[in-house]
């Protein structure tokens, strides 16, 4: 008998409508953006809609993030792959296993169309987004013609040391949930599906989002102590979300509309010397308090930022909308540690995710300020880069991943 | 204003009475192994105990696990260390910062006591298992003549490929919480603390605990997707406890009663080709079907094993008990993903932990027979290996970890 995730926490299609108010708030996220959270980190976030879930969705608390290289140079091979990653994510999505047979109910002879570490846990609030690189627009699958103006290269910042290796790739797939072994086990299904297509090029997993995307959320702390993400583009700020994050058919490419640019940041932080450096400095590095967050000057963390009281290299006023023409960034970045550096420290620091309309007016101009000028930069490195063209949201279940981009 | 995280989740002294029913539940793991678990994952464990928390504390879900290299060679700086770490592991696993000073209570000129990401956070059962590798035991320290017989080396597996950087250590700390940010808080303060006498020599992440270690606990799934753990040592297996878990004086090394040994195994899964094996292989591999987890020719998880039943190599009946002179381990190992292996793979696997008396009549003889017939080495490699003596737990705050050992 085959186990289905769904059948076990009764998800099914009865038991969906039991789940009442989680439910409803879940799926009005893509219809209004409200303040409303699932009602349990179990429930699962709607798969379909107009935008991909996992952008505005109130940032959940593991990641699993993943660049794959297209290995087969068969331009129906890669659509082929999509619809069957398309599927599997709509259902993994929804707390069931990637395929109809399962970890359990297929064949004995045949090789399970789950891998099954999953079976027993709930939906817990995954989301899969998809995006794609620049490199996927070469001359393999007749792309080249859609190429995004806004997926032009990042800049070289200033101290930035990237290491080729855990940089781009031609697609990407963020995977955020509430338990990390959910997350994971829609990379690994992911890759599974794409055995002979695609090979991994980079993938890292994350913890303690670092900030929050909903006003319903606490801001979290990043791992130099400091609330993170007070000021971020949330869910609830329709009108910037609807200026600064979606893309649009005007924007010159057309299969983009509702779609949304992402760029990754591995910034490894020295955490040793960062806490070796007084709490004055560390709270005039960033130009807030450390406990409560509160801005110079202020008491309360969600106080206004008053830029002039603080010094002219604080962070937040480096990085502060006005310093540039009022870019936003919807930040929904993890805190990671990979073991040790073999030179006595933990490598630890900020996986860092930022979705917005266009790159070349929001991320580049912010992080080309503080590369130049932030005195953060004596405690950070960024290591990785990526920068990816997530398409709208997956309509129906006769829809797919990067459909208008293959029209 | 300090901002104690026992303030802000009103686990004072009359908040931790209020607990009532899960501290209760908590405290009693120490005095009498039962089934209770803390009445949320919220919790703290008690410190003080006449055995160290984190071994059969039903295992939390997130692990961050250390080894250091101790950097001086005073014995006087060592000592000092010891009472230190204890002093803040006292207080970080109460939900407490690390110092009494804190994140943001200190001077400002100071550097803060305590690193401050898990500000804001409960204790989230946090436990942290100190223990002692081998070469702790050479004459930097004067402390040759207390090396247990049971620390010997462990020899020579077939097949494994050990990599000596992450492998071994003089000391190890295992921090196993239900929030990865107070795993890695309390492991990161304990590197801060020790800065100048020790040094980060590997340090492993994990999730998804691999076993429970009480009968109130679902038993979860490992990467290769089958529950992991059915008939571990538990808490509740109180004669077994006492005699295969528990070091004694009579045992030889007499600072070790009460104490248990620890052993680490980083095993790497070749998870790509696990996944395109046949689900009877992969039953006929285990011993067991991979949905129910119910041994050949039973119907459910815990019906008792009948060896007679299954292929000669199968798994479950290479590691039996029976087949080992009644050798028993108390594993509570977590799945890992380190991002990818450069080679298109995930480096996923087990960490595998596991507490006994004495490895040379439990782990060494299971693991051997494990080695040479497993048809399961197709798809794992042992890649690190870690043997550490875990002393007796801290009776109060007089106490110190390893203070029978420098005695």
């Amino acid at each position: 008998m085959s186990i289905s995730r769904r059948t076990m926490f009764g998800l099914g299609a009865a038991g969906a409508a039991a789940v009442g108010a989680g439910a409803i708030a879940a799926r009005s996220l893509l219809e209004e953006p409200t303040a409303a959270h699932a009602a349990s980190t179990s429930d699962p976030f709607p798969f379909y809609g107009e935008h991909q879930a996992g952008i505005v969705t109130p940032a959940q608390d593991r990641l699993h993030f993943v660049a794959f290289d297209v290995t087969t140079s068969r331009r129906d091979e890669l659509l082929e792959l999509l619809q069957e990653w398309t599927a599997a994510a709509a259902r993994l999505t929804q707390g069931k296993e990637a395929g109809a047979f399962g970890a359990v109910g297929g064949p004995a002879e045949g090789a399970p169309d789950d891998t099954g570490e999953a079976l027993g846990l709930p939906a817990s609030g995954l989301t899969l987004t998809i995006g794609f690189g620049a490199s996927l627009f070469d001359d393999r699958f007749g792309l080249a013609a859609k190429l995004p103006a806004a997926l032009a290269p990042l800049p070289k910042f200033p101290g930035e040391r990237l290491i080729p290796e855990i940089s781009g790739g031609d697609i990407c797939v963020q995977a955020c949930a509430h338990d990390p072994q959910v997350a994971v086990h829609a990379i690994r299904n992911l890759a599974r599906i794409g055995f002979g297509r695609v090979s991994v090029r980079w993938s890292q997993l994350g913890f303690g989002r670092t900030s929050s995307t909903s006003r319903a959320q606490v801001t979290p702390r990043n791992l130099m102590g400091f609330k993170d993400g007070t000021n971020n583009m949330k869910l609830e700020d329709a009108a910037l979300v609807r200026e600064q994050l979606w893309a649009s058919a005007a924007d010159g490419a057309a299969w983009m509309a509702g779609g949304s640019y992402l760029v990754t940041r591995k910034i490894r932080m020295t955490i040793e010397t960062w806490d070796r450096t007084s709490l004055r400095e560390q709270e005039d590095i960033f130009g807030r308090d450390k406990g409560e967050g509160a801005p110079v000057g202020k008491a309360r963390e969600f106080d206004p930022v008053d830029l002039a009281a603080m010094k002219p290299d604080a962070h937040v006023r480096l990085a502060h909308p006005s310093q540039h023409g009022d870019a936003h960034l919807l930040r929904r970045g993890y805190n990671f540690v990979d073991g040790s550096d073999g030179l006595g420290r933990l490598d630890a620091g900020l996986f860092f995710i930022a979705y917005q309309r266009d790159p070349r007016k929001q991320f580049v101009p912010v992080q080309m300020s503080l590369a130049r000028t932030d005195p953060l930069n004596e405690y950070i490195k960024h290591v990785s880069s990526g920068l990816f063209a997530c398409p709208p949201g997956v309509r129906d279940a006769g829809d797919f991943w990067g459909r208008e981009l293959f029209a």
